[in-house]
C-alpha cells in the first residue's frame, strides 16, 4: 500500500517528538451507507461533534481499498499508518496480545475456545454454552498447569473472556502455518490442527497434544470437555509508532483485540479499562494517564461497531450520542489535535462490516474547514480532507497538524 | 499500480463464486469536457440512464493516471482490474485473438495491412485503398496457402475487416520485440521488420521473408500488391477473472480489438454480433446469453468512440440515445450490479482518446446515491464514489454490490 510505504520510508526521518498531544478516537464501525435511511450518524444528536466539525478538517478514508470490507484487526493498522496487506496479523496474536501476554518473535499464539462434545467425540457446541468467564478462567489455569511443557516447547494458556482463552506455545523451530481444529459447525468431531507447510509440522503436532491432554484434565468437569484452536499465528517484526513516528503512544481500550493491536505497535496500556467500562469510564483513564510522558491517545469505543453488528442503527445512534456528551471532557484537555474516525464502516442496514468509506474528522491549528452544520457521512464526503483518502495517510495528516513533521528536503 | 497490485493479491483470497450476476456495459469513449459547450452526456435525452443513475453511485475514474489518454487496451485493462502498464499488450495480440486466433504462449501475433506500392517500391496508399473485406479475404488465404511454413515456423494468415489481417508465427525461438514495417506516410518504402533485441532476431528474419514471399503472390493481382506488419506481440501470462476474482465471465462485443481483450481475461466470447450489429442486436445478445452460467456480463459498445473521434458530439450523443433506448431490457433481466461507463473519454471537440476522467455509475443494493437529476460529467463528479477513482478499483466495488467479496482479516 502505497501511503503505508510512504510512512515507512519518510516518517522516521521527518518526525520529530514534541509536546503536543494528539487524541485518536476510533468509533469502532463508525460509518454507516448514505441513503434512503439516515446512517446513525444522521439520526442521532451530537452537537458537541457539530461543533467540533464546524472547525474541523473532515473526509472520507478506505481502510484496506475500495471495495473491500475490513476486519478490525486490518482496519485499525490502516488508520494508524500501516500497511494491513503487509500485515495480516493473525487473530491468536491479536488475542493473546489483548490478554496482557508477551508474545515474542519465534513464539506461536493460538486462540482457543472451550466447546462441549459427545460421547462420540462429535462437536455439540463450539462455545460451551458461552459459559460464564468465572467458570471457564479456572480451566485454563488447571490445563495450564497440567501441561506446562510438552518437549522443549513451553505451553501456556491464558484465560479470555467467557468461553475464550489464549494459547501460546514458546520454544525452538515454531512455525504457524496450521489450520484451525474449529470445523465452524456442530455435528461433526473437530479437527486436527494440520500444518500447511513442513516449518509448521511441530507447532501442529504440538497443538495435537495440547488439545489431548486438555481433554483429559476436561474429563471429570462438566462445564466444557474439549477445546478448538484457531488463528495460529507468529509475531510478524514491525516497527512501533515510536520508531516509525517518534511518538510516545498509549492505548484505552476495553477489548482484547484492540488491546492486541495497540500493544503491536507499542503503545502503552492503560490500566483500568474492561468489557465493563462506559465510554465516561474510558475518558476518565484518558483524564488520568493525560501527562506529559505521551503524546499520543489512542482512545478505542467499541458499542458502535456492537450495535451495527446486531443491524440496530438506534442502538448505534445512542452510542455515538453517549460518546457526545463526553467530548467536551477531551476538548478540556486542550490536546492539539483530535482524529474521531473508525476502523471501517459497521451499517445496520448490512448488521456487518462493509467496504462503504469512513467519516474522518480531523482537528488542528492549520485545518481546511467547510464550516459544515453537522458530522456525518455527506458532510465528510464533501469534507476539505478529500473523499477518497487511504486510510495510512491519517496518520501522517495528524502529525501535521500537531507540528510532529518537519519539511522532506531542502 | 497499486490498485490492480491490490486486486492480485488479495481478490483469490476474498471473493466468492455466487449466483449474483453484474452487467459491465462499455460505452467506449464515453466522457467529454465539462466546459463551454455541452458534452454528448450533456446534450442527449436519456431519461432510463437518468432515473437509473438517481439510484446508483457515481463517480469518475482515471483508467492509467491523470493526465494519461490510454488506449482501447490498457482502458479496458484497467476498468476490469488489471494494471495496464504491467499488461502493454501488443496490438497484433488483440486483433488476432479478437479474430478467434488461439493465440498460444509463444506465438508471436501481427497486425497487417493490405497496401499498395508503386514500381519504385514507394508507398503510395497504406490501405490499399481500404479494400471490401470480399476482396482482401482471398489474398490472406492465398498466402497463408503459399507460405505455410518457413523453416520450422508456422505461419498462419488470418483474414480480418477490410484491409486488415492478423498474422501468427508459432516456432521455437520467438520474440516479439520486432519493430514496425509501417512508416506512418506514403512517399517512402516501407521498412524492413528490425529486431530490437537479440532474441527477436529470429522472428524478424521470418517476417522479411513472409513480407517478400507474399508480394510474390500478390504481384499478379490488382488490389493490393504488398503488406504492412505492425504490433509484433506475444502473449503475457495473466490471470484470468476466473482465476483472479473466481468469476464465470463472458461478453458481447462486436469488434476483434474488444473480443481480444475479452479473450485474453478469459471471458466466453457470445457469438451472433458483429460490426454490423446495432446496440439492440447486442442486448439480443445478452438476453440470449442471460443464465446461471455466468455471472458477469460484459457489454461493448462501439459507437460511441466512433463517433467522438469524427468530432462529432452529436452523432455521438445520438449513440447515446440509442443506449438509453435499450436500457430497460437490460434492466428487465433484473440484474444484481450493472456498471456504466467508458474505457477512456473521447471528447467530440478533441476529435480523439483523450485523459479526461470518464463517468461511472455502479448501481446495487447498497449504493450511495446523491440523487442527481441525470447523469453527465458533473453528476458523476459529485458522486458518492469519489472522483478521482483508480480504474481498476471499479471490479472490486462491483463485486462488493454484487455480495461477492467476503471480509479481509479478522
Amino acid at each position: 500500500m502505497e501511503e503505508a510505504h510512504l510512512n515507512q520510508v519518510l516518517l522516521p526521518h521527518i518526525a520529530q517528538q514534541t509536546d503536543s498531544r494528539i487524541v485518536f478516537v476510533v468509533l469502532d464501525g463508525l460509518g454507516g451507507v448514505i441513503g434512503s435511511e439516515p446512517t446513525a450518524l444522521q439520526r442521532s444528536k451530537h452537537p458537541n461533534l457539530d461543533a467540533l466539525a464546524r472547525e474541523s478538517g473532515l473526509g472520507r478514508h478506505h481502510p484496506v481499498g475500495h471495495g473491500v470490507t475490513p476486519g478490525s484487526g486490518p482496519g485499525h493498522f490502516a488508520i494508524f499508518g500501516y500497511d494491513p496487506i503487509e500485515l495480516d496479523v493473525g487473530r491468536g496474536l491479536l488475542e493473546a496480545l489483548g490478554v496482557g501476554v508477551d508474545v515474542q518473535q519465534g513464539d506461536i499464539a493460538i486462540r482457543g475456545n472451550y466447546c462441549t462434545v459427545d460421547e462420540t467425540g462429535v462437536l455439540v457446541d463450539r462455545r460451551a454454552g458461552r459459559i460464564a468467564t468465572d467458570a471457564s478462567a479456572p480451566l485454563s489455569a488447571a490445563i495450564g498447569e497440567a501441561i506446562a511443557k510438552i518437549g522443549d516447547v513451553r505451553v501456556e494458556m491464558h484465560a479470555g473472556l467467557q468461553h475464550r482463552f489464549a494459547l501460546v506455545l514458546r520454544g525452538p523451530g515454531l512455525e504457524g502455518h496450521v489450520a484451525d481444529t474449529d470445523p465452524q459447525r456442530t455435528g461433526v468431531p473437530p479437527l486436527l490442527a494440520r500444518s500447511r507447510d513442513p516449518q509448521s509440522a511441530k507447532t501442529a503436532r504440538i497443538a495435537n497434544a495440547v488439545i489431548e491432554r486438555a481433554r483429559e484434565v476436561l474429563a471429570g468437569r462438566d462445564v466444557a470437555n474439549s477445546i478448538l484452536l484457531r488463528g495460529f499465528s507468529s509475531r510478524p517484526t514491525i516497527a512501533t509508532l515510536g520508531e516509525l513516528a517518534h511518538l510516545r503512544p498509549c492505548a484505552i481500550a476495553a477489548y482484547p483485540a484492540y488491546r492486541g493491536v495497540a500493544s503491536m505497535l507499542g503503545m502503552e496500556m492503560i490500566q483500568g479499562v474492561g468489557p465493563k467500562s462506559s465510554i465516561a469510564d474510558e475518558v476518565t483513564a484518558l483524564e488520568d494517564a493525560w501527562s506529559k510522558d505521551h503524546d499520543f491517545f489512542f482512545l478505542h469505543v467499541k458499542g458502535t461497531d456492537s450495535a451495527g453488528e446486531d443491524g440496530n442503527t438506534d442502538a448505534k445512534a445512542a452510542v455515538i450520542e453517549e460518546f457526545d456528551a463526553v467530548l467536551p471532557r477531551i476538548r478540556s484537555l486542550n490536546p492539539d489535535v483530535i482524529v474521531i474516525t473508525g476502523d471501517h464502516s459497521t451499517p445496520g442496514p448490512l448488521a456487518a462490516h462493509s467496504w462503504h468509506p469512513v467519516p474522518l474528522l480531523i482537528s488542528g491549528p492549520w485545518v481546511e474547514s467547510r464550516k459544515a452544520e453537522t458530522f456525518d457521512e455527506v458532510t465528510c464526503h464533501d469534507g476539505f480532507l478529500g473523499n477518497n483518502l487511504p486510510a495510512p495517510a491519517i496518520l501522517r495528516l495528524a502529525l501535521a497538524q500537531a507540528g510532529k513533521l518537519t519539511k522532506f528536503g531542502a
